[in-house]
Order: C-alpha cells, then sequence, then structure tokens
C-alpha cells in the first residue's frame, strides 16, 4: 500500500444540484420495509449505478428476526356522511399507517377516532406512523383536519394486503485494489420523507457514480440501500462470512438539512473511521457535533450490535428526533437544500480521501529540519494565512515522520487540516526528503 | 456469584425520622477518644444492633502509636470574686478543652486568659478544642461571655483525670454470603457535635438494622465506631492479618447537613467504591462534589495509609472545615435534618445496592437486535422520560453485554442509572437474552 | 543517586540588575550567524564563565545544510542627491538587511525602492530581516523616514563581503557528579535585539556563573551560544555521539519582557522537563501559558527533529511572534527590565532545583500515619497559610513514599509546591520516618 495524492478538486454546486434531483424523483414513491416502493426506488438508482436486487423471502429467519410478510397497497381513504372523503392515501403517502391491514367498515366516529394519528402540537403536519409487526390499521392526518370532522358515520377503505413475498436491498460494490472494505449504507423503507432518508440514498447513489470514475481506489466500496434494521440484518445474515473486511463504514441518513453536521461514533469508539471523521468536520464544518455511540437510531445499532462490531458511524446534518419537521410531512423537498447536500457530499468524500490517501512517511533527513530553502519549499513562509499553513503543514510532517505516525495521526496531533498534511506529505516525497515506511518493512506490510 | 435484584423500595421519611432520633439520644453525651462517653454511645447504639466493644489498654503499641491513657470528667467551672460560675461545663459539653487535666487554683483574669479559648469571628458560638497528648487544661466560651469577664481574680475547677485504663471501639459485622468485605466507619469521639459524627453513627446503626433483615446479602458488612486516628489505628493494627478481605469502604461523618454531598475518593482513585460512588451521586444527587484524595480528613487517612491502601473513600454532606458550624456550639440537633440524614441514607444504600447487584451479562442474541416487541419488551418506547428511559436501558445493556462490561461499567459507558441498568438486565436474563458471564467461565468464578 | 535539599535563597533583585547590565553590554554588536559579532559577544561573555569556542569551517557538511561564508560589515548607507546619508548602519544595525552582498551604485528611488524594507503599521520602526542564502542586498528602515524620500537618484554603498570562514558557537560545561547532562542553550545570531535574544545570553551566563559555586551538582550542565539553527545544527553533528546523556534541556529565548511565562514542551510531551516546567510555573507564575510542541519556533526545532527527540522545550516570556516589537528596533533595551530577567532567573533555577533535588522516598512507618505530634512535626498545624501548606506537604510526601512516587510526582498528585513537598521529604528523612527507595533497591540505582 502506498501513498496517494489527497484528490482535492471537488465541484459542489453539480454535486448538490444532482443529489438533489434525485431525491426529488424517488421523494414521492411510498416506501415501506418490503414491497414494491422499495423495488421502484432501486430501478430509478440504477440508472446512475449498477445495483444488485437481492430478495429475502418471507419467513426467512434473519438471527433473532423472521422476514415479514410483504405488504402492498392500492388505495386508502375515509368518507363522510356526505361522501366526501375527509382522508385520501392519494394525496399523501404519509395519511395511511404504513403497514396498515386491510379494512372496509362503516363505523362511528368514536371507533373512527381511536385508528387516527396526529400532531396536536403541530396541527398542519401530517405525521409518520408504522405498524409493521401488529395486525392494525390506522390513518395520519393534520390535526387542523382532524377537528373539523363531525360526529357520525364514516366509511372506511384501505385497499393493501399483507403476502408471502419478499423483502429486498439493494447494493453495489465499487472494487478497489484491495479487497478491504468501506461500507456506506442507508435506509430505503420511508415512504415520502425527503430528509429521512431520499437524502442517504441520492447521495450515496452520486457518490457511487462518481467515484466509480476514480482509478487505483485502496477500498473496496460496498453501497447498500436496504430497509432499516430488518434489512441491515437481511445484509448481515447474508454476508457474516466476509464482515471482517470491513475497515470503515458509515450509516448516512438525513444528510440535506441545514443542521449539525452530527457524527455519532462507532461502538468501539477510537475506530480510525471515528477519528477520521473527527479530523474531517474540523477541518471542513467546525461547528459540527461529535456523539459517542449509543444503541438508538438507524442502522448502527446493527452493524455495531456486540456480536459484529463493526467499525461503522452514523452521519448527518441534524441529529435524528431533534427537529421539528422529523418524521412528518414537513420534511419533505423544501426541507432540504442542494447546498446542504454538497457540503454532506463534501464531508463524505473527504473522509473517504482520508481512508484513501493516508500513509506512514519516513524522513529521510530526520537530523535536524532539512533545508527546504534549498529545494524550493520554504521561501514562501511568511506569505499570507494559507501559505503559512502549508510551510507548517511541511515542518510537521518532517517532525513527525519517525515512521510510528500517520498522516491521520499527524493532522490529529498538529491541528493541521489532512488535506495540507497529505499535500505536504506529497511535495516532501516528490523532493526525496520521505520514505514509505510501510513499503521499508515489507514483512508487516 | 450471580446477579441479583437492584433493591429500588425506600422509606426515606421513616430513615430520616429514626436516624435522627437516634442522633439525638446520644448527642448530650460527652465523648472523647477514651472514656464513659464512648462506651455509653455504644450501648445505645447496641439497643439496635449487637455492637462488640473492644477494650485496648492504656499503653498499648498501635503500629507508631501508643493507646493514651484514658480520661474521665466529672465536674468543671470557673467562678468570679462573687462566687458565681461564669463557664460551667455542666451546661455545655463543649465548655471544658477535651482531655484536660485536672486544676483547682484561683488566679488572676490574666493568668486565666491564656487557658480560655472563643471565636471572635462567631461570638455567639463556643468553639471545639482538644489536647489529648499534651500536658495542660482549658475552657472553651462564647466571644461575647468572655469580653464581659471583669479583670479580678478567679476560682478555675476541672474535675477530671488522666489514668490507665483502654481505649474503646465498638464494630457490628453482618455475615453475608461470602467473606468479602464492605467496611463502614464512624468515628465516635466527638462531643455534643451534632453533624460531627452523632449523624453518622446514628445512620450507620439505623443502615445495619436494617441491612440485618435482608436476606443473601452478597458481601460481609463491617460497621465501626471508633474514636478518630487512634480508633481506626487500633481497629487496623488488631485486624491486620485479614484486610485483604476488604472490597470496598466508606467513612461516614457529617451526613445530617443540607450542604455537599460530597465523595472524596480512595487514595486508589478508581477503586470499584470510587466508580460506584460517582455513579450513585451522578443518579441520586447530580450537584454532588467528588474529590480526589487527600491525606487530611477522617479516618480514610489511616485506612489508605500507604502501607494499607483500602479502598476506602469517606462520604460527607458539607465537607469537613468548609461550613460556619463546624466545630462549634452551633453543630446542634438544629444543624442537622431528618431530610437530610435520609438522603445521605439513600445514596449509601445506593451505593451498597451496587456492589450487591453488579454482574456482567452476556448478550446471547448478540449479532443484531433481538426482536424485543416480541417479547413485549419494547412496546413501551416513545412513552413518558422514565418509560424511554427504560427502553434505552434495556438497548444499553444489551449491547454492551459482550462479557466485558459489568453493569457498573455499562451504568458509567451509557450515561444511565445504575438502578435502569440492573432493571432492564433483570429483565433480559428473565427473558432468556442474557446468561451470567461469570457463570459461563466457572475457572475464573 | 541521594535526596538533597531544595535550595531556596535566592536574591532577586541582584540577578536581575546583573542580568540586564550583561544584556546591555553585548546589545549593541552587530551579530550574525557567523562572524566577528559573535566572536566579541562571546569574548564578553567569557569575561564571567570560561566559554569554550569552536569554529566550523566554510562549507563543512552540518546534516542536510553546509557550513555558510562567513560575512562581514563596515559600513553602508544611502545618500540622496543633495549628498545627506538618508539611511545609515552607523546609526543602527538593523538598517541593513543581515547577510547583504556589498553594492555601490546609483540607481533611481525606483529601483532602490525594491531594496527596501518598512513597516507600514508600526511606522515609526525599523525592521529586522536576513537574507542568508540568497545573493542580494537591503536595507531596512522606519516607514515614517521611507516616505519622506523623494524621486531622483541615490548613492547606494554597502561595505561587505561574504568569505570563507567559519561559523562560531560557544559552550560552557559545568561538570556535576555525574555525566547525565542538563542542556541550556540560547541563540547568538540576532544582532540589536534585546529580548531576542541579548537577554537569553545573559541570562545563561549568569546562572552558569552562580552555578559554578554550588557544590554537588548532580547533574553536568552544558551551556551552549549558537547561531540559530544552523549553529545548533552544528554543535548536533559534532556532539552526535553523546547526546543520549542528555536528560533534560531548555532552549532560552526572550525572556526580558513581561508577559507570559511561557513553556512548549518538548516534541516528547511528558518528558521530566515538561512536567518539571509545568511544576515550576504552577508554583511561581500560574499564569504562565503551556503550549504543546510544534516544530515552528527556535532551536528546540532542531533538537527535536525526530532524528534525535531531545528531552529540550522551549522557555520565554512572550512567545515569539506575538508581542508587537518582535523583530523590530523597539526589542531595545527599554523592552527589557530587570524585574522580568529576575523572575525567569528564578523560573529556570526552580526547574534546575527539581532536577537536582527530584528522589523517592520510602515512608517507613506506611501503617497509618506516624505520630508527628511527637515528633515536633505536627504542632504547627492550623497555624497561617504558608504553616498549614507545610503539614499538608508532610502528609502528602508521608501517604505517597511508597517507592512509588518521586518528590515530583508527589507535586503534581498534590498540588502542593514543589519546594515544599521537598522541604518536607528533607524534615522527614531527618527525623527518620523516609529512606531513600533507589537506595534499598541498590541493583536498579
Amino acid at each position: 500500500m502506498t501513498e496517494r495524492h489527497f484528490r482535492s478538486r471537488r465541484d459542489s454546486d453539480a454535486a448538490g444540484a444532482s443529489i438533489y434531483a434525485l431525491a426529488a424523483e424517488i421523494y414521492p414513491i411510498c416506501r415501506s420495509i418490503t414491497g414494491d416502493g422499495v423495488r421502484q426506488t432501486l430501478e430509478i438508482l440504477s440508472r446512475h449505478i449498477p445495483i444488485e436486487r437481492t430478495e429475502i423471502p418471507t419467513g426467512t429467519q434473519l438471527f433473532d428476526w423472521t422476514a415479514p410478510q410483504e405488504w402492498s397497497i392500492r388505495e386508502a381513504w375515509i368518507k363522510n356522511e356526505q361522501g366526501v372523503k375527509v382522508v385520501d392515501f392519494a394525496a399523501h403517502n404519509l395519511h395511511i399507517v404504513n403497514y396498515s391491514m386491510p379494512v372496509h367498515k362503516v363505523m362511528a366516529f368514536e371507533e373512527l377516532a381511536g385508528h387516527i394519528h396526529t400532531l396536536p402540537d403541530q396541527p398542519d403536519l401530517i405525521p409518520y406512523r408504522t405498524i409493521y409487526y401488529a395486525e392494525n390499521w390506522g390513518f395520519c392526518m393534520r390535526h387542523q383536519d382532524f377537528e373539523k370532522l363531525k360526529p357520525g358515520d364514516y366509511e372506511v377503505y384501505i385497499d393493501a394486503e399483507r403476502f408471502p413475498g419478499s423483502l429486498t436491498y439493494g447494493e453495489y460494490v465499487l472494487k478497489g485494489s484491495t479487497d478491504r472494505e468501506f461500507l456506506l449504507s442507508a435506509h430505503s423503507c420511508h415512504p415520502s420523507l425527503a430528509n429521512d432518508n431520499c437524502s442517504g440514498m441520492a447521495l450515496l447513489t452520486y457518490l457511487a457514480r462518481q467515484m466509480s470514475a476514480l482509478p487505483n481506489l485502496r477500498h473496496t466500496y460496498r453501497f447498500i440501500f436496504a430497509p432499516g434494521t430488518i434489512g441491515s440484518l437481511a445484509w448481515l445474515s447474508r454476508n457474516e462470512g466476509q464482515l471482517d473486511l470491513i475497515d470503515h463504514g458509515l450509516v448516512v441518513s438525513c444528510v440535506g438539512d441545514g443542521g449539525g453536521p452530527t457524527y455519532k461514533r462507532s461502538r468501539i469508539g477510537r475506530a480510525f473511521i471515528d477519528r477520521a471523521m473527527a479530523v474531517t468536520l474540523r477541518d471542513l464544518a467546525p461547528q459540527a457535533s461529535l456523539l459517542d455511540f449509543s444503541p438508538y437510531g438507524y442502522d448502527e445499532r446493527q452493524y455495531c450490535s456486540p456480536g459484529f462490531n463493526l467499525p461503522v458511524g452514523l452521519f448527518q446534518r441534524s441529529l435524528f428526533g431533534t427537529f421539528p419537521e422529523y418524521h412528518t410531512s414537513a420534511d419533505n423537498m423544501d426541507f432540504i437544500r442542494p447546498k446542504h447536500l454538497a457540503l454532506s457530499w463534501e464531508i463524505i468524500s473527504y473522509v473517504i480521501d482520508i481512508a484513501e490517501s493516508d500513509w506512514t512517511p519516513l524522513n529521510l533527513s530526520p537530523k535536524g529540519e532539512p533545508q527546504l530553502g534549498r529545494r524550493g519549499l520554504y521561501g514562501t513562509m511568511g506569505g499570507d494565512k494559507r501559505t503559512a499553513d502549508q510551510a507548517m503543514a511541511l515542518l510537521w510532517v518532517l517532525n513527525l515522520a519517525d515512521g510510528k505516525h500517520s498522516l491521520l495521526d499527524m493532522a490529529e496531533r498538529s491541528g493541521t487540516a489532512f488535506r495540507d498534511i497529505a499535500d505536504a506529505a506529497w511535495r516532501l516525497k516528490n523532493a526525496g526528503l520521505l520514505a514509505d515506511a510501510q513499503a521499508l518493512a515489507p514483512l508487516e506490510a
């Protein structure tokens, strides 16, 4: 494994626009943890990258879980005595409680009310509710509309079914020069919620397409699009034998709003991905929050369960559950913005660049400082801030290049941006002042 | 050693009232480091628990020290020229400098003044003074009374004696299912000072009586009531061969006022008792102060001397020396309150419960999360704060139950209350999801 | 190695005055990285201590560097068309760019201006500029004077030369009872800049003279006066075989102003010198700044390069580059003050005393506290602050004297001043309560 140049050129505006457009394309689909909504979504994403789809038959044992019956829904509404639809699934996917059983019945308002979910504190928003593992049904509606409902009889109709089918997940593997893996995982089960998680699926798809054009990737990149919890468990159960190939991983969700950024560390806490994300956020978004692992959240809960304990963290903008739009109809395409998606993409690209370009240099002139001026490396000292930072980066790399510090170690200790450390190491290597410590110790390489 | 349920039901009001009443009963006694005051005190405490009394003869070598002569006092006063008593030991035990030699003499005010101690900054309070290891005598009085004394002759009378006798300490050993010990130690030498340390003696007595009714204690509990410094040295010198049985210990003093709480760590600093007290105070009294060990204070000075280095910390409410009532007549029964004694008792009970109920679980379904909903363990998520905390506790226990984390480790890492962690582990064990890691490794058990 | 008494008597006023006078004596000399200025400076310092001078011939290889040509300058000025000198080296050493090539030429203002350096933001100050490794010339002047220059022709005259000669450094070795070394290094290359570094050279000279009168030094002290970078590289290249004798080291510069104090840790970060300086500054100057190592600064850059990695930190008052007088004509004899030099000298003396007097005691009465009162060591408790601190120091030393804590460890853990810890250990040793742990383990001594 040898050093490589840190990829520094970016076109953020184009990235933000492309990711936003893709998110908009998949936003209207009514996804769930199974069913055609997931398949349609993967089909759209597959126009950009060759996603491989896996179907897990209903009833398959997935560790402690079982693949559920598939769910499909065609139509759902409630009509009042005048025959007017007071709620209609056709108007918004969130109107139906996800995984509702079929029903067709006239009932009094009192009975109906027990099946209706609203947000009294956010009366103009439809909540998002699911009922995967119980046999029941329900509707979600704006509280302000609910309050207008009058006593009387209502006709309730849900044309849905649960049936033996399969659970679907997609993955795309981008082969690198080694089989050591970087896992990127987005949940694909939420219906029309833009941030949670059209944003994550679209960002990973754009990133995968773009990275597939890069030569000489050091890692193999695995992009997973799977329903939350049950989907990642399904993937884990089918890949249990090769999990030790995973060197780094990120769960990616809610990456389109303007909050955060937020990184929740892996259960390991000091894994390379945890350290690299801390440096990345320090370099690109110092306002970011770094959180210790906790066992509630997205699929990092499964990747980081004690039987796997993978080095997988969670990257988000606003932390789940902390923004008012969370799990409501306000998590729509107005809530996410191209510029926020662009920064999220920059951050993930940067941490990938760290994983790709980290190496451990050895100073070939370790006794005192080598004379940089003679080599044209030092004349810049004393200039503007950026130039001074680059000169300091040269001194830091030389000073710490004792074969025991990787570039990431150097970026951490020096407080200098990783990209400046990597550039400095590149220039010093080209000037003949550094060797690759690992290359010099072939037995350990 | 197997897991057990955290004892969570408490009756704080009853505890506070009982401890206060017992402290009030022993408050009037004139204690010292030897003598009948200590014996009377132990007699009163013995009505609640079977305290065993040890008498160490005067002159016995106690490491670098020697058991002192016993001291007794019957009467002490100062009369003015009119024969009026201007100070009288009968009015307050603190009027006499503890361990004063006998004297009966008429002397001028100028000579007398050299033997009188007052607090000019707290003119209405009598100070507490001792003179154990010098042959002298003295009186303590309110500065405001001292200032009223006129020049002239005074008759001074102290009917006291020092004589070959013995030093007395008491202990009560509550046997548990193992001989691993939890030491609880209160100094018994201070005369009428309510917080320092009638409060500590009364609390330990109440706790001991109450614990003696509990079945299946994991540890053996040793309650020591001994004079400060010389008493704990006496106990140590007679128990030197079995000190390695002590797993945990607390010195308990000044536990009746409304300050703190304060915990001073053992010299070891990261002993189980230090970690468990930190968690206890976080859970019950987040305003508490945690202090590093220092070699000044109460008998932890002896237990934590380098030749013993026992895992013994100091628990107090206000830290000694920091409250204005300290070592004055204002440290009386009005200064301590039942509700403060009750909280102190809750805290010590909680840390004992941690020591009793800690265990190391092993997740039997470690690959991904087990499906809690199916087992009726998860339906509660999303409810009120307490319910959500309990659900999080379930997730934390499952996630950290890799056989390397005890419940205390989990409570530390998760920030979740130990009682919630312990309850969650209990429920998961009952649901068949956890095993006892130690039971699975019998060679280490 | 046995314990010794901490040297506590100081005469700061005399030290400050002497150091200031010596700095004033060398201030007017026009030093550079080579040449007679350095030699004259060493000659003056040699009146106080027997400095040994080393001459490194031009062209000698010094690791990655080469000893440069020697530079000498006699005269330099610029005359306007009226023949009036508008800048004259005779007026201030800083007027000439250090290492300028010779020139004698009439040129238009436009051409001349490219060779003139000013500080527009500090118009009344002359900047300090050097040009060691390029063939060019230049003048420095007050911006306010530069702005008065009129268009027209100017006669420029620099009577200087670069020629094969030598680079000069001085050192003074004060032998102690062992060959373990304490290195003290000051750069000697700056012309008339009082703080940077007449102050450092004068302080080390005074300190060396004073220490040479002390009996029984444990360490050998090496004082180095060498041009920045190239000088320390020269010394390192000629002493490479004995660098492992260096136990502690300080680079000393800018020690005469009223800022800081500042200590920049060695690259090792937790070397004895780093810990001892932290304790010293805590004890003497709690307002001090402690900085982690960084590879920009003075000669610690060379001593701490990865090929040497010596335990050498940097001691300064204001950190270089952070005060407005830095590298200008305002860094003059008014900028440094005797009282600031005195505090700097106290600080360096204190850290030397720590290195000289540290030892590891063993409590001979480790079971409980020994009875200090009986030995006259404890009667002082309860007195004034200083007395109470001394009593606490006794308790700390006894408590930590388990053979695993040196006095420095104790000073760190206890928060007690090292001098109090050392005094307490001295008194306890004299009372027969402590032994020397190392003396008891002769095989390791």
